[in-house]
């Protein structure tokens, strides 16, 4: 297959790289990835992470493997298993769906492959799409608060919800960002921090719990996050602390948007309560990045997402359009294109 | 003086030593405090805090600078400078006040000493006093949620909120705890996490972003928080995260609680606004406990404290007695006893 590149995947010689998230911003450090098993480790260890990516690496994964060699049979389990790896971001579940169906066709292989590539090169496009669409709603000097990771190292282009901040940046917008740190993996104090550094865009960093008192001062103009999955009444399951974002949006009257592509709808989950959240191991919140603070055994509860209903969402930015409450109500999130 | 004992402070043969809060859960070491400055850098540091406990820290260390010696223009240099080592919490401010006043009197060491004590066992009594008044606000099975630390640790006695918690469990009223870690510097997840194990009180740790989602399926029956100042209008300004819980708590309809003793109530500051928050250094945010994880130079935003208007809070447990909104309309706060 022809080489591909992203700022946190790579193909070169129908060999599979990811660049591993748990280290940035400190080291950037590639890993090779071989086997369907190896990178559901680390997906699962989210070394390899956000929704569109995990998609993206999965199929690229399957190509190589459909190139190796491996049987129909062989490459039909990784693919059920990769489906598997994490239960709440749909891209995923969309992009394995896509590569089981080529399996019954003549030249499967090449059209696996070629469907592989199909998946990382569209998602490109979609993410301009957004930032195009979602630029529309940015003002001049907008301070805008994102929270988790949903850049370049999230998807194989600008990103969704920072694609959006990153496009009305490169417009001359002069807007702000800030970055919520994101607990507890700092998707946010790592990632979306490392990337507006690296970008030139103004931000400020804030833990989590300094939002409300952001809002209340009057610092922030809107909220930007992305999102894992959007149920069809346009609830939507996000990065943990989502949620608080928009309860505390609605309460200081803020606009609260969500950045998406079309492949994170899910038509057939009709609202937040049918999306499944992982529980993670209780060690993320014992402590950070080696540094254990809590007590050894400390009872933890870590849900890694959370739903936001649609009613607290100003809108929702899809690579196809914005869509307002009323297009939601009118069933745009009901079927797949 | 007399030995004084209490879980983070301890006078012994008139030597002043405090625990380092810093350090624990995984570390318990005692320092020393000899002067003023080596004081107010523990305090700047928060190897000594908690509103009460910052004041009788400051109180016994001026009475151990009178039993060596120090003249009362010393003394009086000294009870400046510790009143000014943190900006926000009052009660400091009404114990160097307390303690100058002494200074004009014939026996002012004997006399200044006497009132350090007194400082330091009034607190015991007053955490007893908010916890007698707090525990009739707990139905037995609540879940109850709260906010940075505010327990043994902080007082001299039985604490604040988590006096509160501690008599409804002690009750046998059959009560668990949700612990919000309280980022940047994690008294949460660090030390309440650590007495509610000691004391056997069933507890969970949740990183601050997740109260909402917890709230959103019911599993929280009521917030209840500690204060660094409570304005005369009843606004509470109180470590960050607090205003975003209070929030969130109004948009779930709980009840939201603040603990306190009489002290942090301050009648000549007539609302938030008033109420001077320090800013902290960015590497709290930037990282935890020695690990950094922020990129290195990453712009900060990091207010120690925030503000909560008397509005989103359903009651303030004192230990004169819990104060209703109508109570803090008609005065109860314009003056102090």
């Amino acid at each position: 297959m022809r080489n591909l590149n992203a700022t946190s995947i790579r193909v070169e010689q129908d060999q599979l790289w990811i660049l591993d998230q748990t280290l940035l911003p400190q080291k950037q450090q590639w890993l090779e990835c071989r086997t369907a098993d190896e990178l559901t480790g680390h997906i699962q260890a989210l070394k390899v992470r956000g929704a569109p990516m995990i998609a993206i690496a999965a199929s690229l994964l399957a190509a190589v493997r459909a190139i190796i060699g491996d049987d129909r049979d062989n490459i039909s389990t990784q693919l059920k298993q990769l489906k598997a790896s994490r239960p709440t971001a749909v891209n995923l579940m969309h992009a394995m769906n896509r590569l089981a169906s080529t399996l019954d066709t003549a030249q499967w292989r090449e059209t696996l492959v070629a469907e592989a590539i199909a998946i990382f090169d569209d998602d490109r496009r979609l993410c301009d799409a957004i930032a195009d669409n979602g630029a529309t709603l940015i003002n001049a000097k907008d301070r805008i608060l994102t929270h988790c990771n949903t850049g370049g190292l999230a998807t194989a282009g600008v990103g969704t919800a920072m694609g959006v901040i990153r496009r009305a940046h490169d417009n001359g917008k002069n807007i702000s960002v800030w970055v919520s740190e994101t607990r507890p993996l700092l998707q946010g104090g790592r990632l979306t921090a490392w990337e507006c550094s690296e970008l030139g865009i103004p931000y400020h960093l804030i833990t989590d719990n300094m939002a409300a008192t952001l809002m209340a001062a009057g610092k922030v103009d809107k909220i930007i996050v992305g999102a894992d999955r959007i149920a069809a009444n346009g609830d939507v399951a996000n990065k943990i602390g989502t949620y608080s974002l928009a309860v505390l949006a609605r309460h200081h009257d803020l606009p609260f948007y969500v950045a998406a592509p079309d492949t994170t709808v899910d038509p057939g989950c009709p609202e937040a309560r049918a999306i499944p959240i992982e529980q993670r191991g209780a060690n993320e919140v014992r402590g950070a990045l080696g540094a254990r603070w809590a007590p050894a055994e400390a009872p933890v509860y870590n849900p890694a997402f959370d739903c936001t209903p649609a009613a607290l969402i100003s809108a929702w930015i899809l690579n196809s359009g914005v869509y307002t409450q009323a297009d939601v109500d009118t069933g745009a999130f009901r079927t797949s294109d």
